[in-house]
């Protein structure tokens, strides 16, 4: 033992593990992440009294300054509910009592219908749904670089969803800025439907494209429109416009998510220091009055709309105005954020975020704060779970793998320890005596097999081994990983009717002119 | 918000903060992380039930199998006191009250005591104390990739961990294998003593080395054999050889330590699979008894002997043998020895491991598993806190530093938050209204210049930026940081005549033979 610490490790390598060559070929332990499931009770940033205290203070802010909403409908909407609109303002100002009426009528648990019934996902407990990126214009891979996303982009990455059983959403991927923006809602829809069974999303750009993504749904999932308002099959994001403001767009998407009865993520996205006060409590807080503002609408256009409470506070550098993520500031927020959403007893999302413009290290670090402020903090819901980069303006192939490991990681820490007799092993002990080897004991024989995670890109052969094979670091082999993926996928089975029928409607509103985002 | 999720980073992007022009020049935050106190709840991943019969499953392995115990010495002193000793075979069992009484003298907090007053140590309770890799024989950087270290990588790495106040104590480093075996020890604890006047450390290689360093701390506290006994000074790691042994250097640094009060981290390095059981729950019950046993043994030769109950438990790859490293299972087990170390009321001691090859984003995303298993499952002493890299065969100096930021981020993350009034910052919001910005508002510019960490090596500048800057990634940038650090470094004053003293006990020493490492 001259070497304490590192002697270890060199004991192991030296000796041959026996239990392969003896017991067969050791097989993968299966990666079917379908359920996660948290079994950590989540860090607090703040005590109960804190928690009430910023509630409280939320409430405050709608009755006193209340939010500016530039859609005329939903401030006709909010005046039916009770709300006080003044319409020369635009400024709508809501009583704490319409914003308890509007949480009391808010689900805490719904789940999500995919066409697959396997693919089903429950939201709020402590369940756990992931869902990739949404929102970047631009893609990177190591080799070609940084480029406008495309609608082969798009696709690929859906495929990647499709493939890895811990992503459990689909989600906006990468942009496909090769697609007219009248016609991409249609494409975008479509490549969901026929390349994956798992649950769509849809972008808030106004009611016709809404509209048009429904029937398409429904289409897919062969039903009515009054089949569909029953449960929840589909969801959207909707950023309020950081500080209390809401778009048109955005607000047409509380109205017709909540009419339709599918699932709505109200998620202020807060920039301490930027859009927000440079407090982190401070930040928290107008997210909380802008949330339960979005919350209040949707229950009042439909009460049992489900809503998933969303955080997105960050902090900026201040030197440059540059937003960060992944930051202690990040995770503190999402621990504070996870209070929140359970003391309205709403599902929380959060996001796996980081301004690092290159798969590599830094990415890796701050999308694991990131990771661990929202999984350990209870999150229900994340965005961006997969292949974010660059602060949200890139999607990266690399990174997108890089955050599967890291995800498949968060879903086997999630697995129970047993500790039974068995597990304690004190008869394996006694077998191997003192100062011996597990490798062929009985009980390392019948449980070596699946006993650990097989890791899809970490890489443990020692150092010659390693370096004779080229040197790679991870994110070399995260590119080989997506592309090996993408050879191998396959698509799911869709009845051909279906497919027509899909074809053709798109078809008919591509005639009809499309439908043009609303900005 | 035609790109939700995105449209907010790129809103940041096109304003300018104002902040800094008219505020002045942004100032950093203070990086003075001294004390590092935890106020987080750790996880469990046990119930307390199943922690009590962890335990009382490790006491029964201590009476019935016991431990070999291959130091006569040792084995006498455990007959002393108490304990049945077998010659024979070696073997040693303890009783279980032997092990209660043990636990009863074992104090669950302590303080190192640092030739500067202001680098004190608290260890226990919440307090947080980080030390850097130890053991490695190789050290690594990008460009003058892996190689056997020297003295002068040892010297680097100390000037490294003077620099940064999140280091709390010195350590192994890296070995200087430039310096005879028998002459080694006086030079590093001379560069720990003369560059540094953080907390040094001894390793266990046989009682004269350990006599040797106590005697040259002694001379730079300038203190005699009695008042070094009052207080801890100093620690060396115990690791057991797994299962159920104790060797020959590892028993003598337990008697030596423990005669002279310093501090003793009895660590079983158990990998579940190949020297301890394959399940976690096994790993750690065999862990728990060989921690038990050393403890045990401390407490017989001196009663009170502050002892850190150490835990090192990963897994092994079961295809091929080799050790991994910040894997699920490795946070897992984390989690449980936390619990196992309250359990028994003694501080508790983890580490920061990665099996990656390279300072990469494997090195990384294995780093934070490690990092968060620990720091968030309450640990109170992290050795290898910063530089580890090939599953402990390597130093880098880029992980190091790599290593650096992710701590820096854990002394933020533990920050308390305020949730005073004026942390909600109402009055802000009223101040900059519906859809502005807080720039420049008066809450911010009371708050910006301390408001957030600065990092020191992630990049968030936008994209071109970066781009036409080189495009470094963060390992690129902590070979520049660490190369700037030790341009910049700094030495303690020490009194010429304690350096002379010094000096003139190595050459003494030196020219009677030195010391050479038991093995």
């Amino acid at each position: 033992m001259n070497e304490p610490e590192s002697s270890g490790a060199r004991r192991v390598g030296r000796r041959r593990p026996v239990a392969a060559p003896t017991g067969g070929p050791v097989v993968e332990r299966s990666r079917a992440y379908r359920r996660m499931v948290n079994p950590f009770e989540p860090p607090r940033i703040y005590s109960d009294d804190q928690v009430a205290a910023i509630h409280q203070a939320a409430l405050q802010l709608l009755e006193t300054q209340g939010m500016k909403v530039l859609s005329a409908p939903a401030r006709a909407r909010y005046a039916q509910g009770g709300a006080t609109v003044d319409e020369a303002s635009q400024v709508v100002r809501i009583d704490r009592e319409l914003v308890a009426r509007a949480l009391a009528t808010t689900p805490s648990e719904f789940t999500f219908h995919a066409v697959n019934p396997e693919l089903h996902v429950p939201v709020g407990g402590r369940n756990v749904c992931l869902a990739p990126t949404s929102g970047p214009p631009n893609i990177m891979d190591i080799h070609g670089g940084r480029r406008a996303g495309t609608l082969e982009d798009f696709r690929n990455l859906i495929k990647l969803c499709q493939s890895f059983d811990v992503i459990h959403s689909l989600g906006g991927a990468v942009e496909p800025q090769d697609v007219p923006v009248h016609l991409r809602h249609y494409e975008m829809m479509r490549s969901m439907l026929l390349l994956s069974d798992k649950i769509p999303f849809i972008y808030s750009r106004g009611s016709q494209q809404i509209a048009d993504s429904f029937e398409m749904i429904r289409l897919a999932h062969n039903i009515g429109a009054d089949e569909f308002k029953q449960r929840p099959y589909v969801w959207t994001v909707i950023n309020t416009n950081s500080p209390l403001q809401l778009d048109i767009p955005m607000a047409e998407g509380i109205i017709d998510f909540a009419a339709a009865g599918q699932v709505l993520i109200i998620t202020p996205f807060t920039l301490a220091g930027a859009m927000a006060p440079v407090t982190i409590t401070g930040a928290l807080t107008l997210a909380h009055a802008e949330a339960l503002a979005g919350i209040t609408l949707a229950q009042m256009v439909r009460p049992g709309t489900p809503v998933i409470y969303g955080s997105f506070t960050s902090n900026v550098d201040m030197k440059s105005g540059s937003p960060a993520f992944g930051t202690p500031e990040y995770a503190k927020a999402s621990f504070g954020a996870g209070q929140l959403a359970r003391y309205i007893k709403l599902p929380w999302r959060s996001s796996n975020a980081t301004a690092s413009n290159a798969p590599d290290a830094q990415a890796a670090y701050e999308a694991q704060m990131s990771l661990w402020g929202a999984l350990m903090g209870g999150a229900n819901f994340m965005l961006h779970a997969a292949g974010w980069l660059e602060g949200g303006l890139s999607t990266s192939y690399e990174k997108f793998i890089l955050d599967i490991e890291m995800l498949q990681m968060f879903a086997e820490l999630f697995q129970p320890v047993g500790a039974e007799a068995s597990d304690m092993a004190l008869e394996a002990v006694a077998e191997v005596g003192y100062g011996g080897h597990f490798f062929a004991c009985a009980h390392t024989m019948e449980r070596y097999r699946t006993a650990f995670y097989t890791p899809l890109i970490s890489d443990w052969r020692n150092y010659g081994t390693w370096a004779n094979d080229g040197a790679k670091t991870a994110t070399d082999r995260a590119n080989t990983v997506y592309q090996e993926t993408l050879a191998r996928y396959v698509a799911p089975e869709r009845d051909p009717a279906i497919v027509e029928a899909m074809n053709a409607f798109i078809a008919r509103r591509t005639a009809e002119g499309g439908a043009p985002p609303l900005t």
